[in-house]
């Protein structure tokens, strides 16, 4: 997909992949060993980027709203993952080519033929058509040459709307769709087998004996689900409340692809929200954030297969039903305030409603916090309101009281229909089946127990079900039993809250971070164009670059001691006295992103004083130690902008470098 | 085993337990589908307890030292760890028993008899014995009752002997021992069948097809070693330096028990420090560190089957040979100061060296700090010089580069057998076979020329062996070939780097900690003692309780002043306003760790002061705000100690609410 780099140039995607890869951001895993699909490293640079993501978030989500942070296992037995559903549901479908036994993911293969079909078809109608990269070693599974066929056009219409629902069709559909329009493996010129199921958790066997199975979980939630109890617990009992945890997470995709946004084990920050599902769902900070305003894509507009967005207030699009309820609509906009505290492109981002076959049955309202790349939009933050479900299923699983029992400021009045029964002759009537029966009775709900009173007072007995007793039906003459109409007195009230769970898919958002802060430099010499990565001063991976002028012995003690100083602050910085150019090591830290470079010169070593040099601008400023290093601590925090330091230190102008972008 | 507290009293392991499981700092995981053995969870106090730990960690290692940091995934392919030597060999020997099929690590079987036999023998003899507590879900398998049987003095010796060198012992030596003294499954009254092994690796097959053998990673270190050529590419060639990895590696252990201690997926911190194997693996900063005091209990003492040690410098220890090199010496300084920095117990640290048995056979030494607890002497840290073996073996097994080109400063002479080939005659010779001569030749030994060189002198020939060329063997005559010793001028140096890996178990630091810095305060009024955990404030879960006096309304803006002012400056706080009384509130925050506490009185709302109470002493001091937060900060970061904001600020003895330890 044709997008624009942060200054609005063409965006290549390979010159910055090369880029990223040479500056070891990230790497594909086992390179030496051919490396294996969906796996990947990061090196230093991109794993303190990692880390400072990580600290914001930890800061904006947990820190600011006191959320219990937990850290479960990633093993995780089959009981668990059977009762989550994940056992069962947790799949994509696959296709198989019968030639050749290539493995397809079917929507991907469906996707795949048709843009390819509407782009021969623009080719055809002499529309220009850009060029979409791919993985180099996913090339033999490409459409590889796209034939110029022109189409009906009630054909392209058909197919755009197929495409923008694709993420809406089961496997049956998209099977239905192959045969359809007659897709073939271009790889072998025929038809794949029928989509058929794959799991997507890894499975693995715990234990000495292999008896006990286990998966890799697929998400960090089940977890912090099970512990509900005892963070409710630590948390005094109080609601509402959420947890949160960091951590890895594994799925086996069939086939990735994208670099680093479909990969096999992918570190999760989770957030599992727990309110009480009467009273709307309200949020006692909804306000602050009410006028927040997010690009929403919602549910009807994609069935109408369109891609249309608008521009609302939350607290609008919550007001009128858009989105579901308060809570889910806060989560929205923090997650909106987090993206842009972290460097993402506001023009980049949009939240897209899932449609109703994306989202599980249990599901209130879901929506994706989707950006922008050269790959299209991608996912990177779910928001579902997952409603009672998860709590729900586990504990009646395995009766542990996964719900929040509550003192209601005024009791109240519940009239209800009650049962008695008269121990002294029941149990001898019913001798060892006693005890069955009386759990019977005691089941029977309420619409049961008034009829029951009617037959009561009509037939003098009742005949109730109760299995393994006798043939199934027991009678109970009116001696036994009394049935009422009365009142009770409820001082407490039991709930299993609802959960609004807000997922953030923390590698996918680094490399869109990456895409979205790339541009390049022109030289004014020819030379060719240099990669910039404008990371934020609070995310950069390291903050500041400290460069002598020349490696004369006179500057080492400066730069050993503003490292030190840089250090106790609490400020990465890199020492760069290697013999290349002063403008070759600016621009090597440029493609690392790092904001501040402080150069130290001939005058530092009289007066010590330093130039502070901005990333962006390439402008400097000129100033003591203890000037420098306070205008770095600010910037560092996101207290002060580049422009604020600007305006209060002296510009320096000597020893300019770099030339500033075209 | 007996050990005290932090002051000296007789520690009772189940009491602490249930505090830390009450308090949340960790809990079994999946606890309500009746847990899974040795899988545990962190909860908020764990969590965070764990983060300060790592942080601790990055600034002592990886900042002081710009190790280069990597996050390498867990999921590994199986070639990788053929080649390492885990599929082959990461086992531990387990025994069946053949009557109930109990499953027995095989050492802590034999262990288990001869401690319970030597307690039998303590009996008989009357001497009083400590009890050992077990984890209780494990009480099946111990040892049930101790029978007092008086042993001869020779096999207690024999006995203690064997357990004092436990870990030395192979599957065959450990079926031996079974045999010769005769011990039984206390659960069934049998022998268990001869120990086999059991590889402790968990695996899950990669990709839809299931073809690509993996496994979770048991080490972090094989992800680091694969990145080798790449991280000193980064490193811009400069040796000697360092990657640091932290991440989570799994054991599937065959029988986990001791809490913590012995669990299947847990968090790692490692190093990989390379350094060049000529001129005695110096350290450059081995002086900063060389009166460092450590305790050591080296291999001779232990095959000795004593466990006497020595509190030694470190510079003596590597000068006299008992720590092989400096570079070796320099880590286990370091791990020292680290351990002593978060607050482990300076009393409770040694450093075990690795036997013969132990060591992998390429090590060239390697040593374990392990820490005191109540189940007995745990190791938490490895230290060790794995020599060149990992980069040695992936080089060798993918022909990647992984290892170093050094510029040499002077060039160096080297006189050596070449050999020259007339190309002209010697393609037309041997036509299609040429190629394979040629380089069966090339790869030619220095001794194997020298003995053809002098064949050739005799002969006029030379007979080579070259597999798949005519029957094995080819004749060379001496018109096609030339051998001559001759001199060549050499510029750079190629070597391998060897590796010093210090690898530290976080969850078991972690356990060892809680234990360490765990106390009891008693009480005047005769209430029961209550527990306290005296983390040093840097490490901490949360610095800082706030408690106001009561829950009157006027002290909540000044709560909420608090909370943002301390939140603003990176301390954490909690506010504690229930209506709890203030002792009951600090109790519970005792338990906690947090070492500070703030009371909001109704002084503090007419003139802003408050008081600023120690959790060790309960000692208080009175300040305005500004003061406080000055003194909490330098508390926290660790530059300042109790005593010194004793000094600085007025005593406060207005409200005291607990009563000092006895």
């Amino acid at each position: 997909m044709a997008t624009t780099t942060l200054k609005g140039q063409p965006f290549d995607r390979p010159v910055l992949d090369s880029m990223l890869r040479r500056r070891m951001f990230y790497t594909p895993s086992f390179e030496v060993y051919g490396g294996v699909a969906g796996l990947f490293d990061y090196g230093p640079p991109g794993c303190a980027l990692q880390a400072n993501v990580i600290d914001l978030w930890r800061k904006h989500f947990v820190l600011e709203e006191d959320m219990l942070e937990v850290d479960c296992t990633a093993l995780t037995p089959a009981d668990v993952l059977k009762t989550s559903g994940h056992v069962d549901k947790f799949a994509d479908w696959m296709c198989k080519d019968p030639k050749n036994g290539d493995i397809m993911r079917a929507d991907h293969f469906v996707e795949e033929i048709l843009e390819a079909r509407l782009k021969g078809d623009k080719e055809a109608r002499g529309v220009k058509v850009e060029e979409k990269e791919e993985d180099p070693k996913k090339k033999k599974k490409k459409v590889k040459a796209t034939e110029a066929v022109k189409l009906d056009d009630a054909v392209v219409k058909e197919y755009e709307e197929i495409l923008a629902q694709i993420d809406n069709y089961n496997g049956q559909e998209l099977g239905q769709l192959i045969k359809k329009y007659e897709m073939k493996n271009p790889n072998t010129g025929v038809e794949p087998l029928p989509p058929v199921e794959f799991n997507l958790m890894f499975s693995t066997p715990i234990g000495p004996s292999g008896n006990l199975a286990g998966y890799l979980r697929p998400e960090t939630a089940q977890g912090q689900f099970l512990n509900f109890a005892k963070l409710l617990d630590f948390n005094q009992q109080q609601m509402p409340f959420a947890s949160a945890s960091i951590g890895k997470s594994y799925r086996n995709e069939i086939s990735p692809r994208s670099g680093l946004l479909r990969v096999r084990e992918f570190l999760m920050a989770e957030i599992e929200h727990y309110v009480d599902p009467h009273g709307g769902k309200k949020h006692h900070r909804f306000d602050e954030v009410k006028d927040v305003e997010l690009v929403l894509l919602n549910r009807h507009t994609q069935l109408a297969g369109q891609t249309l967005v608008k521009k609302v207030a939350i607290g609008k699009a919550v007001a009128d039903g858009t989105v579901n309820n308060e809570t889910l609509g806060y989560f929205l906009a923090r997650i909106h305030l987090f993206l842009e505290k972290i460097g993402i492109d506001q023009t980049k981002i949009r939240f897209r409603q899932h449609m109703a076959n994306e989202m599980a049955h249990y599901a209130a309202d879901c929506w994706d916090a989707e950006l922008l790349t050269s790959y299209g939009w991608i996912e990177c933050v779910g928001c579902a309101d997952r409603s009672a479900y998860d709590l729900t299923v586990h504990a009646k699983k395995t009766g542990a009281p996964l719900m929040v029992r509550e003192r209601l400021a005024e009791p109240i009045t519940i009239e209800e229909w009650q049962i008695d029964l008269d121990k002294k002759k029941f149990g001898p009537h019913f001798k060892k089946d006693g005890k069955t029966v009386e759990a019977a009775i005691e089941a029977l709900p309420q619409d049961k127990r008034e009829a029951l009173a009617q037959d009561l007072k009509l037939d003098g007995k009742i005949t109730i079900e109760v299995e393994g007793v006798g043939n199934g039906k027991v009678e109970i003459s009116k001696d036994l039993i009394v049935i009422e109409r009365r009142k009770r007195v409820e001082n407490t009230r039991e709930f299993t809250p609802n959960v609004i769970e807000p997922s953030f898919g923390i590698g996918r958002i680094l490399y869109c971070l990456m895409e979205h802060t790339y541009w390049t430099r022109g030289s004014d010499g020819g030379d060719e164009a240099r990669g910039v990565l404008s990371f934020p001063p609070t995310v950069a991976p390291t903050k500041v670059l400290l460069v002598p002028l020349s490696t004369h012995e006179s500057f080492k003690p400066l730069l050993q001691h503003m490292s030190l100083k840089l250090r106790s602050l609490g400020v990465s910085s890199r020492v760069d006295d290697s013999s290349a150019s002063i403008g070759k090591r600016y621009s090597r830290n440029d493609e690392l992103g790092t904001p501040l470079g402080i150069t130290i010169d001939f005058q530092s070593v009289q007066d010590k004083t330093y130039t502070l040099r901005d990333r962006d601008s390439t402008k400097q400023v000129r100033a003591d130690e203890e000037t420098i290093l306070k205008a770095i601590k600010s910037l560092v925090e996101g207290e002060k902008v580049w422009a604020d330091v600007e305006k209060e230190l002296p510009a320096f102008e000597g020893q300019e470098v770099d030339v500033p972008v075209r």
